[in-house]
């Protein structure tokens, strides 16, 4: 799946650990197959590779001696956060080692003038918000691991989460960050004051993966928690309709602070599960969230309550107080357990299309599908068009498993000819590495080599994930689908 | 100033000029002196350079054939928008040529659905938000020289303005780019639907002072106009009191359009050249607009004026209507001209700071100030803390600029250890190369280079900009200030 490092033979893997044991107190290294099984994979449990050790320090000083002894023998590393990705970008790398930064836990400051955090990256995204409660803020990003994932893994894959289409992802929402770069040079990048000179390191670090520098820090953005929030929600005849809607509010000029869909089969799942009293004809549900001042609340329940009535809503569901509104909330959380119910497997995709796509999108995917023969819900963050198709199906039925794979290729082809791209939230990591092929030119995916060289000459930090190498597109088939644009590719573009 | 590039001689000079006239329609090469001396600066007056020649091309495939010749004779390139640049961004380099994108002026589209417009980059920010107002939209960076200034310029130093605190700067506005890398190669970097993979490139680009690219095509996120705008201004005794409503607005959980102060001295000079009723015996005014539905604005601008009051203001000015509102924000748009009138000349600077420290960094302003002789006015972005100071000096008495200059940094050094930054919106250019040796450590700087050769090795694209060399920040001096600390680094850290 992805290139494998070189190194030379057992001897050499052997004085590597020894290296390892002789700089770190013993507890830090773990090098038995039996221990290291646990760190074989991350969300993404289809891919595992067993590492040759994995290292837990708890001092900026013993990075920097893994540092240097990983680049002394050529070992790779794999940074490694909560290991709740969805994409393998903590799926260790053959011959290398695991740096699990689980140690660096701490909240180093919380300042409440500056609505900021300071945080060491193994922090978890919920700690954050927990910690900034007294003073009224929070954390904006909420990807659905908050409870486990961490800061850090939140930096390298640019988490999102529900709130993401008013508040911003975590790019948006990171003002400064340390790093160690892989020379061992701690540099700054960012600043509190929001803009930092020079060249945007801040925001080419977030996102990615790992594959840049390793984050030992994290100055975060803090939001004050907004007076009220109410959700509102629409249910339709048709998907369209729903879709649809979703233009129509953004229009009016306002940003609401969630926008979802979900289709029949996930609410029918989600029914079976927890009632919340969705109608059962209801061909797709829209739930938009509005938060802020009473009045700014209330006149904007009101006119997107409006705009539903005229987009065709059949019925109108308005949260009366803040236990209603958690309990819809829980209905929309609950969907891929939900979905794990009603089907022995179900493959979680993620791309993202522009909105006015929606309807065209979700009609095609719904045409690929019977095509393949199989189930796929829909629920999803309508108002920043990112998609995430459920694909159910059962891997215990041969050769089902292949054309579920062979059907997401087609919906994340389907993404990248509508101009939107093959990943929302969940990063590149190994799973998207082929669709990144369908998302660049070879021009492009240079540019990423450029950068990737440039602060990582020896392809040392997790080397192979998030950018396909140039043979692997040009093995990826001569039809090139690029900025919403199909064409042929000769030979001689790679 | 600046590294100089070495051409080797007059010989190869007039090679590359015969290439180019060769290559090129005649009317889009200028090679004449005089006629090349429209282009020997920016808005940056103070440093000029006769470039060789200026290219004006009309289509891509020119502006590859100009590339090609740039790098066959080692000739260095600057890419010039407006030339309203406050850095120096769009001065020539020596021996180099600067190449014009005026050409590139058309709206490509219009998209009111996906609300982005699509344009190439020698198109005014102002025709922007002109051409999409007729479906109630436009775009929200607001550079003060936004009737001149071109979307290629705000790329390049990432622009912002009055109303960046609630929509952000441009880097927060643009969601691809089309661009040519120096090695002639096409890439769409970005997406319209938001989030792309891999490493966010679209951010690198933006900001980084033609550096790294040339962007040949933006598309452009527009917002919907808000249904209505208030402007509230209260007037302070005190600017320590306007200084700190800004973070008790803000921490209400309020984000206001725009968010500015103005001081006693740029409130006389104002109110001496256009008459909007400010009390003349403030000691600064506090201006904060809010914007969006009618109800919401009203509530806001009832509990800003809260605030206010229980901050200290002594008198409110409300914006009745629409007139008002504007005639309020064209006393804030006069402060430059205004200054120009009480004294023969001004420098305007541009740092941010952390929105805690605004009270103690304007009180150190008026002691620096004092110690140097020299006026210092206040007028700038409040909310975000991008402070613009306003050195009042005058250039006929000796020496009187070398203090103006002193103090300036001194003014950059305070900004940098409070924790904020050298520039805000005005770029680095080549008038903030020092002032990078005080916010980043050399092993900072270096990463910048690291970026830079790796989509730019021979560095054609605007060299000796906005990174220093490693030398010049050695020869800066040895009292490092970085990130807030002030530590002496010994010759060992150079």
């Amino acid at each position: 799946m992805f290139k494998q490092r070189k190194i030379k033979n057992s001897k050499n893997h052997s004085e590597f650990l020894k290296t390892l044991l002789h700089s770190l107190p013993k507890e830090e290294v773990i090098y038995e197959p039996e221990e290291l099984s646990v760190y074989e994979c991350d969300g993404l449990t289809a891919f595992r590779v067993l590492p040759l050790a994995v290292v837990i320090p708890q001092k900026i000083e013993e990075i920097l001696v893994i540092l240097s002894a990983c680049k002394r023998f050529g070992v790779p590393i794999v940074v490694r956060g909560g290991g709740t990705g969805l994409s393998g970008g903590a799926t260790p790398v053959e011959g290398g080692i695991v740096l699990s930064l689980s140690k660096f836990n701490q909240i180093l400051e919380i300042d409440p003038i500056n609505q900021v955090a300071r945080v060491e990256p193994g922090v978890t995204n919920m700690q954050v918000s927990q910690s900034a409660a007294p003073y009224g803020l929070y954390f904006a990003p909420d990807p659905s691991s908050q409870i486990a994932c961490t800061i850090g893994g939140n930096i390298a894959e640019n988490a999102g989460g529900i709130h993401c289409l008013k508040y911003g992802l975590t790019v948006n929402n990171v003002l400064a960050i340390k790093m160690l770069t892989v020379e061992g040079e701690i540099v700054s990048i960012g600043n509190v004051g929001g803009e930092s000179p020079g060249c945007d390191l801040l925001s080419l670090i977030v996102g990615s993966e790992g594959m840049l520098g390793i984050v030992i820090e994290a100055t975060l953005r803090l939001l004050p928690k907004p007076e009220c929030a109410k959700l509102v929600v629409g249910c339709f005849d048709d998907v369209t309709e729903a879709s649809k809607t979703v233009s129509q509010i953004i229009a009016s000029g306002i940003v609401p602070a969630g926008l979802e869909i979900m289709d029949k089969l996930v609410i029918e799942a989600v029914q079976s599960y927890i009632q919340v009293g969705f109608p059962t004809s209801a061909a797709a549900v829209l739930l938009c969230e509005l938060d802020g001042m009473f009045e700014e609340v209330e006149e904007e329940c009101r006119l997107v309550e409006q705009i539903m009535i005229q987009m065709g809503a059949k019925e109108i569901i308005r949260s009366k107080n803040e236990e209603e509104r958690l309990l819809l909330w829980k209905a929309r959380k609950s969907a891929f357990p939900a979905a794990g119910r009603i089907s022995p497997d179900y493959y979680c995709m993620d791309g993202t299309i522009p909105r006015k796509s929606l309807a065209f999108v979700l009609k095609r995917i719904a045409e690929l599908a019977a095509q393949y023969n199989l189930r796929v819900g829909n629920v999803f963050h309508a108002g920043d068009g990112n998609i995430h198709p459920l694909i159910l199906y059962d891997n215990s039925i041969v050769g089902e498993m292949e054309r579920v794979e062979s059907l997401g290729e087609k919906i994340l082809e389907l993404c990248v000819e509508v101009g939107g791209s093959i990943t929302g939230e969940h990063g590149v990591g190994l799973e998207k590495l082929g669709p990144m092929c369908l998302q660049f030119s070879l021009e492009e995916i240079q540019q990423f080599h450029r950068i990737k060289r440039a602060l990582d000459p020896d392809a040392l930090l997790n080397p192979g994930k998030a950018i396909p190498t140039l043979h692997r597109c040009a093995e990826f088939g001569k039809m090139h689908v690029h900025q919403g644009q199909i064409a042929f590719a000769g030979i001689e573009r790679f």
